[in-house]
């Protein structure tokens, strides 16, 4: 079995949303909550009310300033999406995401849902590994926040329940720290050349180029020897 | 694909809970819903509030005074029940019930729920064909009304689904070709960095930067992007 999952709520709006999610936590097993600067504050009171038996998950859940900080720590961050976002990514329904997890042994996995209304931000997506969309009837998509948290807990739960043969399991992934640190080196530098030049491309471009880059499933060493390609190449004749 | 199940909750105590219910089915292409008693009415605002999207199964959703009537159309009653009930029935869960229902073609079938606190009375599970018990950690086995709904319609949703588990796979990948234009580039620059000033080291680093960036999957505008991007590292601010 694997470690189970952390589960990020990003930008929450409502408590009662937050004690519901930790509620079908609580009932499926998982038990680390993290919380990026949710709106109405944390702890909150309302939100440990409606966690009904979850109260353990509330108390222990930790609220982070932003999404980076949340996430520094986390080798595979699989973000739920109802809308495609047209990136360069995986995307799996709940049943393939938790078996492609399998593979994963000993690593440090998010499942990551955005705010009530608007969903994760692009670039919030583009640091995650892969996407998971719950299927839904095409008519209506908006599934409720914490039902999300419901079902794919519940995926997660049913699919632990028995033992199951592991496949492969690849080497150690880099937690995503390692990556935001070349990510910053990357931007430094790219900004400081012609390569940004059409301003209001960069963010679109700088998206591409992060998503190609994590695609490779580095590990922290290999994090390491493209931060001193990169250097290597922006330092040039130096030596 | 059997006929959607019909949904009937048993004297549901909150009306939020039953507009929650309803979204989820609404989310799960379940439209039918037929309510017994519920304690505060019916039809209710609260809940068509809470449906936010599945207005429309709250405005088709039907009272009844008793379980009897409730049921009396239904050809296969499933209850769900969390607790062992010492009933000579087969208790299934979700993925099994599923299952045993495509034998059920051309039948109406009922999901029963509960009220939130108490559940079914045996009195009435009595009359159901099915138990279905939807597993959860041992520690916490009350699952919220709505979320227990949620569950199942997405197990049924799922099941009756045609199998795609991966909804979108990146791409085309860039032929080998490519690579090789990509890989000279990049030899030639580093070359004249100090990259690779151990000489004897450097088949094995340059083996292993081309495994890592390979690894990415890279489809043909991928490569020129990481092209662009290594060359403006190299040319730097000559622009």
């Amino acid at each position: 079995m694997n470690i189970n999952p952390i589960v990020i709520l990003v930008r929450p709006q409502l408590p009662e949303n937050i004690g519901a999610a930790a509620r079908a936590m609580s009932n499926f097993g998982l038990s680390e909550l993290r919380l990026v600067a949710p709106r109405e504050g944390w702890p909150h009171q309302r939100a440990r009310e409606t966690a009904s038996g979850g109260e353990a998950v509330i108390d222990a859940a930790k609220a982070f300033p932003d999404f980076a900080s949340a996430t520094a720590d986390i080798h595979l961050a699989c973000a739920t999406t109802a809308r495609s976002r047209d990136m360069e990514k995986k995307v799996l329904a709940p049943p393939a995401l938790v078996k492609a997890l399998r593979t994963h042994k000993n690593k440090k996995i998010a499942f990551v849902f955005g705010p009530e209304r608007t969903g994760l931000e692009n670039e919030e997506i583009v640091l995650c590994d892969l996407l998971i969309t719950i299927p839904t009837a095409p008519k209506h998509s908006s599934l409720n926040l914490a039902q999300s948290v419901a079902v794919l807990s519940y995926e997660w739960f049913m699919q632990n329940q028995k033992p199951s043969t592991v496949l492969k399991t690849p080497q150690k992934i880099a937690p995503k720290g390692d990556w935001q640190g070349l990510f910053q080196q990357l931007e430094d530098y790219l900004d400081q050349t012609s390569y940004f030049r059409v301003a209001h491309k960069k963010p679109l471009m700088w998206q591409n180029l992060q998503n190609m880059l994590l695609r490779a499933n580095l590990n922290p060493q290999e994090v390491r020897t493209l931060r001193g390609m990169i250097r290597a190449l922006w330092e040039k004749r130096q030596t």
